[in-house]
């Protein structure tokens, strides 16, 4: 299907002219609180895949809520023999709310907030990652079908309930039903613009190793009046390791970290220096001023092409309100690993549990339990498809996309790769100020309405 | 008074025909939650305070509840003008009970246990510390009053709610109260027996410490894909600053912290290995093997008469189940110091804020948050009353007591000997594996028992 640019118009008029009704969709699949995180929510995560389903199958999607080991995914079909037909990922769970009274609003209950500028704003965990940009790339889908009757390509859908708590079932899915799923490129909408005005489309992503590290002293809480200073004390052991992480430098201290690092080539980081990318800024939006990771590396490159290692949870002791002189019997950390381009997920964890178990003092002993692993990928910076949507997408904003990589993680990507062989145009609309993971995560009306937009020119152009 | 020793056998052949009576008013104590360190505890608080004091009124006590800025405190007073005047202090609020799953039982229902020795032990939060303590105390006064109508002595009580919670506003009202609650001894039952059959008086107390640390570093929680490596981790802050509390020989880092210890006398610290004290076994008993403390001492001094620091409690980022890859916007440490003679409070709080705000990275906040501040106590080896005191004590258990330091700290101990200017004889009849402060905290059967019987003889002697 090849489209006029009068075609085009009419397609986007008809995205504005119904823009509420995709407003109340979006809200709807908002209002399921699919945390993936807790299991407590796995019936509302499952909700939240039955919606979407009965939302294709409405659009004439062959679609299914289809089990897995943990949350189900969705998959949906409307091939097309032989022209091009694409394969759309993207993830249904979202993040756990806590710390709850952070949030102004309740965040399974949209709240559109109009700012000074007169900005509309909408407010809910998941309004960004990735309810918010699935929804987008479903309107774009139910435009083509409501004016034209059909899609311009074959769209196979496969969608997660997972994503949040690291794809643990999506390699597995994917490849038990590869057959199925083959296609001839993915698109992925779980990423963000450029900054408000500038799209943006990701080339690389980081890898993921996540551990969850207990570390057992004694066999029972201790009194540390009785046993102060004699009994070893698990929370100091899991300081002591966490300290030992990083070098004074704010390298990762785990012995061959970097052995396997791709160095940035010199004259692309040079060409990051000369991007409108103010570190100021970039920091100064979340009230820091100073990076924390490696000397000599912009923030740039630190948070795109660096590998880093952060503490994500830390807990052992008492930690409610007034104080308890108690020694627990253990303490816990959540700790991963950035990958870049060619660490190895499983040679990193290997090192690190050899670097915790090479600093256990006397008495201690670790439990692991890993999160999920993923390398990292890297997509070429041309080829047809990715020319085509960098077109349409300047078509929408008036701005050349960037092409950059991203600091995040999207295991699911990795796995398309591996199993599938399909490389991934990754477009999203979220905004650096959308505090995905966070107490009032939002999307911003616009981005919503222009992603709409933005994914029927990609469509249009791809056809 | 003086008493006949067949007056003593009556005493204790009604302190026996009536246990079961006793048992029934203690469990009535400890079925109440009196958890201080949660403020949504503070009605039950006040309601424990209320049974005790309801309980002294009935003995013929004029006693009251009284307020304070916290929990309430009970104040009893049956003096006798001419006579000895003794104060006797003890707590009615206990610990909180967290982790729940690892009580065999609900830590507010007493539950009576027979082991394969049959012996019988009495499951309980408070069970020990202090409820089961205190009330070997009041049962004894009632003896004399069921049985001679009078006590052999002038007695006032004041029971507190706060211990637990370092005793915030005890100091306050004894100050404000010193006039009434003169005497010429304190009696403190809230310590251990040295083994199960042979009892002790503590002669010395660790000071006290606490202090709450949060480091802030972003505005808000942020996703470690976007942020990760660039933007500073308070996780890994906290984690790098309790590392720094320890020295590689397991010494206290913080400078000055050893400046005006008060180093055990040789001679006493060669007595102490004479002691049948078996580190093995004290460590043993809590699944451990090797002592974690300062290099070159032993257990025994490590745990009486040295001072520490402990990492009570650390929280930051995600501590749920399954992972979120968040870079938290705040995270927080619990830490407490044991102090002996002659560390000041004060001086020790300085100099660890000073050691934390000298570490502090770039972009990140500290706030402290105090929770009580008390010195070590130490009271004379001999005298009076505590010769009186080891007399009774040898005729009930037919072996002399162990005269010791004691690990813990009873702030309330320093406070009524700084503004009432009393020592304290401390007895108490708690076990080693009475697990205080931990999940399945017990008192046995004839800990309680032969508590109130060594109380009966102790007042006799002293009366």
């Amino acid at each position: 299907m090849s489209l006029s640019s009068d075609e085009i118009e009419q397609l986007l008029t008809h995205v504005d002219a119904n823009l509420d009704k995709s407003l109340e969709r979006w809200f709807e699949l908002l209002r399921i609180p699919s945390i993936s995180t807790d299991t407590a929510y796995a019936p509302q995560c499952r909700e939240a895949a039955e919606w979407l389903s009965d939302q294709l199958s409405a659009l004439g999607f062959d679609a299914a809520v289809r089990d897995t080991k943990g949350n189900p995914m969705v998959v949906a079909h409307a091939r097309q023999e032989g022209g091009t037909n694409a394969l759309f990922y993207g993830h249904y769970d979202v993040q756990p709310v806590d710390p709850l009274e952070l949030w102004h609003s309740d965040p399974f209950e949209p709240a559109m907030v109009e700012d000074e500028k007169g900005e509309k704003h909408v407010y809910a965990r998941g309004a960004a990652d990735d309810k918010g940009l699935v929804m987008t790339f479903v309107e774009a889908c139910r435009t083509f079908l409501s004016v034209k009757g059909k899609l311009p390509l074959g769209l196979s859908f496969i969608i997660e309930g997972e994503e949040e708590s690291a794809s643990r079932n999506f390699l597995p899915f994917v490849s038990a039903n590869a057959d199925e799923l083959k296609a001839d490129l993915a698109l992925v909408c779980d990423t963000g613009m450029w900054d408000d005005q500038t799209p943006a489309i990701v080339t690389s992503l980081r890898g993921l190793v996540a551990e969850d590290m207990t570390i057992t002293c004694a066999t029972r809480d201790l009194h540390s009046g009785m046993y102060g200073s004699a009994a070893r004390n698990p929370n100091q052991v899991v300081a002591d390791i966490i300290a030992s992480l990083r070098n004074p430098d704010g390298s990762v201290a785990v012995e061959g970290f970097y052995d396997d690092v791709r160095e940035t080539p010199p004259e692309i980081v040079e060409m990051w220096k000369h991007l409108d990318f103010d570190e100021k800024e970039f920091l100064g939006m979340v009230g820091l001023t100073t990076p924390a990771g490696e000397k000599g590396r912009t923030v740039f490159e630190q948070v795109n092409a660096r590998p880093t290692c952060e503490i994500n949870g830390i807990s052992g002791g008492y930690a409610g309100e007034g104080f308890k002189t108690v020694i627990p019997a253990k303490a816990n950390a959540k700790i991963s690993f950035r990958l870049v381009a060619d660490q190895d997920p499983q040679k990193v964890r290997d090192a690190f549990r050899k670097h915790v178990r090479d600093r256990l003092p006397p008495d201690c002993r670790v439990e692991f339990e890993e999160h999920g692993a993923a390398a990292a990928v890297a997509v070429p910076f041309s080829g047809p498809y990715i020319d085509k949507a960098k077109q349409a997408l300047k078509q929408e904003w008036g701005t050349e996309p960037v092409l950059h990589g991203g600091g995040g993680s999207i295991p699911a990507v990795e796995s398309i790769k591996k199993v599938l062989g399909l490389d991934a145009l990754m477009i999203g609309f979220g905004r650096k100020d959308d505090a995905v993971h966070s107490p009032n995560e939002k999307l911003d009306l616009e981005a919503f309405h222009k992603g709409i937009r933005s994914w029927v020119r990609i469509l249009a152009a791809l056809g």
